[in-house]
């Protein structure tokens, strides 16, 4: 098959010319001056991008690793977590915390819906002793997200440490580490940062270090220690391990296309090319995943696919016959997802996905009022965009 | 700093335009058709260079992850391991044996010395019952290597798998793993393949997967575990977790390139440019490391550095003033490396990294032989590259 | 301003990411036997785009050397040359013609028009003694094109030798070099073959190069020269000056790309975007700038732009405001063109034009049906692709 | 055949990861307004490294482009020229010279030799009415150059304007194009610039522009013409063709490279590496190509093949045995050319021409004192870099 000629994924999205050109530079030994220079230089960087003076982590694994590191490193067993639910991701925190012994609290809304900040703060209430909240920012799979700007500052209230799955929201939509008080975030580089997929950006408090400190179940010498990286490289200018030079070149080149275009401009352009989407989405006679539009997430639409048709089979002909890739649901059910990612949530990209959805379904037989869905998304793309916190 | 000029490191070393190409081509989504075959493709590869039918798998880290990987994967609490020791890989493997619960017996030598397998041998006759005997095929650090060839079979013979780490020979020393019958192998891709350092290439073997499938300890849902890729990738078309894309790109560059040239040529290659290495070192009136010329490894040439002079200055002196890198020992003694691995194992390069050497001992104050030893090396890299086993 | 989102212009066009590789892969020495064999291998290729055996030059300068080579080299002073005109570039060949001393006979329709085959014949019928006819295959500005197929067997028949500007049709048109006996064809590499703009791809029949080593005119120890090519390079093995290294790289990829996929295929899909191109302008209530959809060129569709408007302002906006870039008229008149060339004759790349163009005309306060435009766009991409001759 | 290991050609050379990079980003429209920024700031850079406030032309094509429309712009038949001729290029010059219709003045010396600037202010005293001197400064295939510092002066002070072939010589030795008071240089991107070679980077004075202007066989209309690039687009903003929007980048990024380091610093290093070199080839035995070390270049460094070797045989040898290509005399006589050109006038590099050009003789028959010529070469190298003019 022909290699895709537009990738509307939920992430790895196609990169821009200049993280390609990073990524295909010269691989140099690890302990050169020149990239040792550079790796700190990365994390200072991605520092700016969490908005936060915590440290930042740079690990060498898809975020999934750093998700799973950072849970190890906050929970022992009887740890009292309390763990947001509102689609797959959320899901699979709640497992690991199980298995990693913690007592396991659980807030859990329908796949479609997103959590209540003031669910979580009654709940806090009524549960003292919670040490750990947490929370996916933004759920990649159903397209939906929740406000950790309210949570974060309850958690801090009531004593507890948050950790933050914002793996797909991190440089598409607000997020503030210190002024939202949030203690461990896990970012992706892959999604709205726009770079490779090999690496977890990882912001940690002070306050996280000093639970991590004293958990005697936190790994230590593994691959999945956090706190290798704190006491080896942070405190001690030594690599645990040897980092993969070309990922830490495309996140380097990605950060620095984001913070010269400048956060706000980029998240501007997130939420336009999502709004885009969603009123091409309406126009065309189709249906939104999340239930309503205002927790629909900047960085992914999800779409139901109409009766009689399967996701699958929508994104096969979709991609087979018009080169365009989107992505499927992950298992949440039976929907589509266009991305608006860094790159694709620039331009015409959501004009494109929202073509090849249109095309797509009508030649398997939906009745799918293209025209329309392309005015409305255009128009909303014709709008300047607007300034967003 | 400028930029080096030559990286003759132990790796991650510089790859091929070729490599750099592929690093640099578009990302995809990773369920992208184009590249689920690619996926695919590059274990099929990977296993030719391993010259082997047992499963491949390709994780998302530095080998160092695929080491801990397997060896919480094959141990269990009282597991009984036997553990060869003969330089700081082979010493941390048995750190990781004990933290996991093995019983630990241990060969060691000292870190200049390479195990001999007929003390293998007569350990295994003594201690019946070792399950799991983990080796170090190449122990880079200190530039030495041991017979594997000749422990395999004898492990086998013994009922025991083995664990073989072969991060620095694959590609560049011989490695038979079938015809040598090892259970599991992990090696690098940022060696002597050529590629980039984000990977773990590892080989396991049916009897492997058996011990287990059958260990409770194993990992499973997490990014440690080789189980999950065994049963959701290789058995499910599932990835447990997001690939990193542009490594794999970057392995199956560096493997075409190497099954194209073939592997005997790349062995002899390797060997000739280590050869030429230790020829010139001789003939400067340096000393090798290894306490003899069999057990160097042909992958990286450790020179002890001349008293009075310490490896942090020699190789400061050497990249600033001349842009040449070298790699240190690692913390095993007063000792610097030079890497011929994949690029740097071809042409001049030994040259290159001896006049390095060479000028920057005598820029320090110290007598060489430059002239004699460049000469040394040149009358070996003159000779027809002889085939190796 | 940011880069380009999409470029959708008449050449120089986005290539492939193969072709951007190879255009930023290590420059080699001209006379390395590796790039020898490159440039020769590279010629060959671009015979079979050609359809021809005639001997093939690369010469390294865009297009416009070429066509100044050419007809330097066929036309001394007094030389009968029949120049057909329908845009800008046939009528700067003709005063070429006359500069360069020749005997200038046109035949000259208006400029959104086509030379008609049959004109051609009663003039050479006519005027006999006509030793050269100059023909452009397609008008680029224009979106013009002429059947060649027709003009040069009767060209051949009245003994007059061919001189076609293909430079935008090689690659995305129908042109049979040898079938068409078409004597010297001058090609662009950055238009339909998705190359770098800085490569003329020239073929030249035996027949040519006997009036040409015949003519006293024909530029020799000259850039212009094509005779040095052929006599030092083609029959001596020694380059007349240095080849551009990358380009002919980039030539090279974009040709094995095209020729992997196949010519029919190339031209089919071509032929596609442009009918769905035209479909959607007639659908969203526009004119073509062509008199009718037969003589309306496969590379490129030209649309005059609605009064009150300019093109100047339209292309700013579109490029400011939706980061699309199209190509003006060059001075034909008061239209834009939206390219259908190599990458952008694929998938959705006209949808993506069109929505562009349409919503800048609707910004800019011009009525356009922009959602019926692309509903009839997509329709016509939705056909199976026809195969043509 | 294998990729070359190291290229030290006399040009094309091998250029830095960054310039590579460049020629492999997306290609643009070339009326764009990314691109015209770009093309515009590309010509100011690379008059800072001629130091003129001339105007800068960026011709579509090799150097020798831009000698032939040069020389056709400033000469009319019947012009008073003196060429002064060292080697074939100044050879070839002359024959320009009198092919456009000039009377042609000479001052020749052997091949190995330099005009003494005392003898051109002689020849100007002794034949008044001279219009036009034609210098190359650096006579890359004998390796040899001659003082323009001196020339320039001596011209203007004479009433002719000059031309200077330094094609070879910009960005790796001195060359002040206003303080010389020098009307026309032309010079190449493949050689100390780094840069690809498909692009001319030419200076024009006023004074030259006037000639020029008055000039009525000065090629107009036509790509060898200068004079459409002064008015279509310094004066009016308008291609008279379509650039070589690859090639551009190329050079932007190499000319960046170069004032980022500074002139200074590059000139001293290719300086160095040239006397490295020199003082390596007189060390193992062997004779330089130039009468004495004073006129020897420092972009390359030609050595007499010895007796009975052929320069061939001893290239051949050295690239198919080494991987090492070196360049030809061109015809010049029986010798070969180690380049000192951007990159290979850095590090070790000498060493690896030396040492593979040593071995190569010694494999072939010839005596060669390796040992000694690389410590001679070495020696140099570590000193210090000088600052020179």
């Amino acid at each position: 098959m022909h290699d895709p000629d537009f990738t509307l994924s939920a992430g790895p999205v196609s990169v821009s010319p200049r993280v390609l050109a990073a990524l295909g530079s010269p691989i140099v030994y690890h302990y050169d001056p020149v990239f040792l220079d550079r790796f700190r230089r990365t994390a200072e960087k991605v520092k700016q991008v969490f908005q936060t003076t915590n440290d930042v982590l740079l690990l060498q694994g898809e975020a999934i690793l750093g998700l799973e590191a950072a849970t190890r490193a906050l929970v022992a067993p009887g740890t009292k977590a309390l763990n947001l639910v509102q689609g797959v991701f959320g899901k699979g925190e709640g497992y690991w915390l199980r298995d990693f012994g913690a007592e396991l609290h659980e807030l859990e809304v329908p796949y479609n819906d997103a959590v209540d900040p003031a669910d979580v703060e009654r709940y806090l209430d009524e549960h003292p002793g919670i040490e750990v909240v947490t929370i996916v920012h933004s759920e990649t799979p159903s397209g939906t997200w929740t406000d950790v700007s309210a949570i974060g500052p309850v958690a801090r209230a009531h004593g507890a440490l948050t950790m933050v799955d914002c793996v797909s929201s991190l440089g598409g939509m607000p997020l503030h580490v210190d002024e939202w008080q949030l203690d461990v975030c896990v970012a992706g580089a892959q999604k709205c940062i726009g770079g490779p997929p090999g690496l977890t950006l990882m912001s940690v408090s002070n306050r996280a270090w000093e639970r991590i400190r004293a958990n005697p179940t936190a790994p230590r010498a593994s691959y999945l220690s956090i706190l290798d990286w704190k006491e080896q490289w942070l405190e001690g200018d030594k690599f645990p391990f040897t980092p993969s030079v070309t990922d830490v070149y495309g996140v380097e080149a990605a950060v620095d296309e984001l913070l010269e275009e400048g956060l706000e401009s980029s998240i501007s352009r997130h939420a336009q090319s999502a709004a885009a989407c969603r009123a091409g989405v309406r126009a065309m006679g189709l249906e939104l995943w999340p239930r309503s539009e205002e927790i629909a997430a900047a960085c992914v639409t999800a779409i139901a696919v109409p009766d009689g048709l399967s996701d699958v089979q929508v994104r096969a002909h979709c991609r087979a016959r018009y080169g365009v890739m989107l992505s499927s649901g992950q298992g949440v059910g039976n929907l589509v997802r266009i991305g608006h990612m860094a790159g694709s949530a620039r331009s015409l990209h959501p004009v494109v996905g929202l073509a090849a959805l249109g095309q797509t379904l009508r030649d398997l037989g939906a009745r799918v009022a293209i025209g329309e869905g392309l005015e409305a998304a255009l128009e909303e793309i014709s709008q300047p965009t607007r300034a967003l916190a």
